[in-house]
């Protein structure tokens, strides 16, 4: 069979399709990810694991484990030593002991911390309500949708 | 004005959804990722990084230079240096000098490199078609166009 240099290109194999998905997945998360720690430098003068640790802390007004943050957050419990560590130093975070388990550590914020983040996220939101502006409430819809179907997938094989 | 109890729940600002969106493209694109690795290592004993840097050079038959590769992959040069010490060690590529400049360098896959990397590129392409095999040709033509709007929306500032 030849082609027909006027006919349309042929669809490619779906296959194809999925990777290239894929891979502009993965261009614009890391764009939006390094705008969002150019902007985290530049005004805040905070790391994005320094934002993203005092931000899984913010939720938890217990504290948290060491390795829940660390799970939480998919990175090595050494990296998240050293962030602690520099947060209680600046009286941001401190270490709580476990009742029960002398061993057990748990941190959480100090008022002075969360009042710090509650800013910073607030900044945050709005950084990227404009990163993200291009996409009205349709866009947003359907993409979420279409994203939770993709982790729903890969969590249940896990 | 009082709430309701029986109405719609009000809907959230848009700049709540556009965070909440970000945070699963985030999500999802790292699960995607840390898949992709973890069946790489298991397959084919390669780490991500080497699967990236084997595939820029697979698309540039002259060779590139380490601050191209260093630059497309959007890491430091020193950790470009040391897979590629590696790839050379195992003749999976080579450093051909550039003429006309003699401090210049180019690393280029051997033959042996480019057909490796085509059988994993192989596996890696099938990987994908699996991982987001939830995805309809519908749902990737949505995603691509909203992920291309964002991109070209941070290109065009930077």
């Amino acid at each position: 069979m030849t082609a027909n240099p006027l006919s349309e290109p042929e669809s490619e194999p779906i296959s194809k399709e999925r990777l290239r998905l894929w891979l502009k997945l993965l261009k614009a998360s890391s764009m939006v990810e390094d705008e969002v720690r150019r902007r985290l430098r530049q005004n805040c003068n905070w790391t994005l694991p320094r934002f993203d640790v005092m931000s899984a802390l913010s939720r938890a007004p217990d504290g948290l484990k060491m390795s829940e943050i660390s799970k939480m957050l998919r990175v090595s419990n050494g990296n998240i030593t050293g962030i602690v560590d520099k947060l209680a130093e600046e009286g941001l975070a401190l270490r709580v002991a476990v009742p029960g388990d002398r061993r057990a550590n748990r941190v959480r914020l100090t008022p002075k911390g969360q009042a710090l983040f509650d800013d910073h996220a607030t900044a945050h939101e709005a950084w990227i309500d404009e990163i993200l502006g291009g996409l009205n409430a349709d866009d947003i819809d359907g993409m979420i949708l279409r994203l939770d179907h993709l982790t729903a997938a890969l969590e249940e094989q896990e």
